[in-house]
């Protein structure tokens, strides 16, 4: 195709309208489609009525080239979706006798029932002409059809059923649309504000067409989205390579991967490929970051352990910081930090340990101010110390301090200078 | 108010159209707006762009009486809302030099920065006439203002800023709209799944009026809300009440709360109330609960510390668990379980400790089925130890290992049976 295709995504649910449920279909739809190069300019929901989903699909035809909807195929009363759309298209409804065979061999070998139910057969009912979508996840059948111009494609609501069928069914009946591919590179970023990033790159978002430049902030981090399109993939992910070449050279290390997960999952990889293992000793962060490094598959690959040592005598008693240390520099200090971390390591017989103890608050200890955190990195040769001080409440501060350490431990492992000071205080 | 009122969430930020990020403010919106009595009757989400959000608005406005934004507030030249809906409604954007303060004050107290960068100005400007609402959250104020017969509001994209700002501000501001007010209680389940719960209470749900019966899933968990309508807060909340005592009545101590915020706050309260303390002993959970129970102000009261004994060897250089005992039953036992809550009990002196270890894939051990887990509940008088097997992956079921610790406590520090089979295994 030489233009673009747009799309809209209608999703069909009176739960999603009371909040009952969060609609992750039009999310994953999205995805798929941005992937495959199709423009998304909106998402409707609508609830579980005839009338408000006849208007939705009218305003929807007006301007997208192809509708996408989620929901509302399944058996009951309230599953209206394909009558609507048959209807809206002036198209008749047919019965598929082999779509009812289908699902009364998935109720006898699935489910183990021996006679569906009457309302079931419902589902074997599709606009006339359409190419169908056998479910194999589940029992309602999609399907696909172009009508005045407007492709429609209607999927089932339950959200693995709706990604199944959309990359199995939907996604090479879209791609055979296109003549275009889409290819993006996103890099990852922390220890920058996304205002911060924004403003240095403003000239450059402004100025690329293809490939595009779009920030998007996650919870202490930013992400770039590099995004071209062109006649294949090669050719497509050819365009970005200047771009990130350009975003490497102004951002540097604070970028800290390319189509990366997370800053633990770099952390991860990084220790695997070292051959090296790690230890935690925090206080304040009260168990975050072993949490986040074993939210990781393969994680027993490298992380040993760690102590949550939240009161100061469990400081003592657990990693054997000295009580002299805690009276002479108080328990958030760099010299505790620096202790705990030194001792976790040989505790757990790791080649690197981090630790973090600071003040959470909201209530103040008379002498830091809430939120000052100090973390260190306990390596073979030498014990890292920063302090920070995010100024974010009890939630935020302590995600600020996970990602501070394992930042740490990336840029050790990574032979980057292990202490910056990213927010400039 | 007599009718009903109905109302429109418009969504704005090209990420979600991407599948970046998932609209979680249109259903958290959508369940307020569900006490609020107001209907839904579309969400809409549209990209950072503003004719195509012109269009938005002016569908919106001929069908709803109310219009939500959320998203598009900030400081970035991305974010459009008010300017675009200020145009709709042909209303002039207004300098508010107070809420300037507001922004420098917070990049300067909270954030450590003495000169904010200029562009965050752009978030002083609202729509002439409008009610601001603060933003204690974040920077970017929202606001609501009445044009042409439409209510508009308009809330920050940030999840957490969104929520916060519409429960205080946009909350108060639409109660006010109507002659009735409204009361709901919500009952926190841990223990049942929601079609479970929702097979239980069908009848009832579908017989209610005023007060209404609605469940809503929760990661593990299910939330019951009991919402009613009245001419006082104190009649409404009347009318909930025998609702709730006929709940109990059914659900029995599968209710871990009423009106509390999590399975961890309730522990907590518990363990200040009876002035105990606890600790953590965490394999398969990896920091897990200790996280949890130190997201919460106030841990450091009843909260000692954890051991994440991750690898065989940590579990006994850091708590003693015998060498024997590993070898014996497999590190995945009830017996390993037992001496990690009883030796952290012991390293930690708390009066209580629980400890989890399991295999939560996705790899087996050739031994356990993945998604095994024994936690165990060390008291001065017993170790409690059960076992259980979600049958879930890797996150939900360390989630779910996580709550079934938490609720091992919850029932000890309230005198019920400790070990109890939920799911029927």
């Amino acid at each position: 195709m030489s233009k673009s295709l747009t799309a809209e995504i209608i999703s069909v649910g009176t739960e999603l309208l009371l909040g009952n449920t969060t609609n992750t279909d039009a999310r994953d739809i999205s995805v798929y489609l941005s992937e495959l190069g199709i423009n998304v300019y909106y998402h409707t929901v609508v609830g579980d009525n005839p009338e408000r989903l006849t208007k939705a699909v009218e305003i929807a035809r007006s301007r997208a080239d192809i509708i996408i909807t989620t929901g509302g195929l399944g058996p009951t009363c309230d599953d209206l979706t394909k009558q609507v759309l048959a209807k809206a298209f002036d198209l008749e409804m047919c019965y598929h006798e082999e779509l009812a065979e289908e699902m009364r061999r998935y109720f006898k070998e699935i489910i183990g029932v021996e006679h569906m139910t009457e309302n079931n057969l419902q589902q074997a009912y599709l606009p006339a002409g359409c190419t169908v979508f056998h479910n194999e996840w589940g029992t309602a059948p999609g399907c696909a059809f172009e009508a005045e111009g407007v492709r429609v494609i209607m999927l089932p609501g339950p959200p693995r059923e709706c990604n199944a069928m959309f990359k199995n069914c939907a996604m090479p009946y879209l791609s055979a649309l296109s003549d275009e591919v889409i290819f993006s590179h996103s890099l990852h970023i922390f220890g920058r504000g996304e205002s911060d990033v924004e403003a240095m790159l403003r000239d450059m978002m402004n100025e690329l067409k293809n490939p595009t430049l779009a920030p998007y902030a996650k919870e202490g981090e930013v992400m770039l989205r590099v995004t071209a399109k062109a006649a294949t993939e090669e050719e497509a992910e050819k365009l970005t390579l200047p771009v990130v070449e350009r975003l490497r050279a102004v951002l540097g290390d604070i970028i800290y991967g390319m189509d990366v997960k997370s800053l633990e999952g770099v952390v991860l990889e990084l220790l695997k490929e070292k051959h090296m293992t790690i230890s935690t000793a925090e206080s304040c962060t009260g168990g975050f970051i072993a949490k986040r490094i074993t939210d990781l598959r393969g994680a027993s690959e490298v992380f040993m352990g760690g102590a949550v040592t939240y009161s100061s005598e469990s400081k003592t008693a657990v990693l054997g910081v000295k009580r002299e240390t805690i009276e002479r520099y108080g328990v958030i200090s760099g010299e505790v930090a620096k202790e705990m971390a030194e001792n976790a390591r040989r505790v757990f017989g790791t080649d690197i340990a981090v630790s973090t103890t600071g003040l959470s608050g909201p209530d103040g200890d008379g002498i830091n101010r809430v939120g000052t955190v100090y973390i260190a990195l306990a390596t073979p040769d030498k014990v890292f110390v920063q302090m920070e001080n995010s100024g974010f409440g009890r939630a935020r501060s302590r995600t600020m301090a996970t990602n501070l350490a394992l930042d740490m431990v990336r840029r050790y492992l990574t032979g980057l200078p292990v202490v910056v000071d990213y927010f400039g205080r």
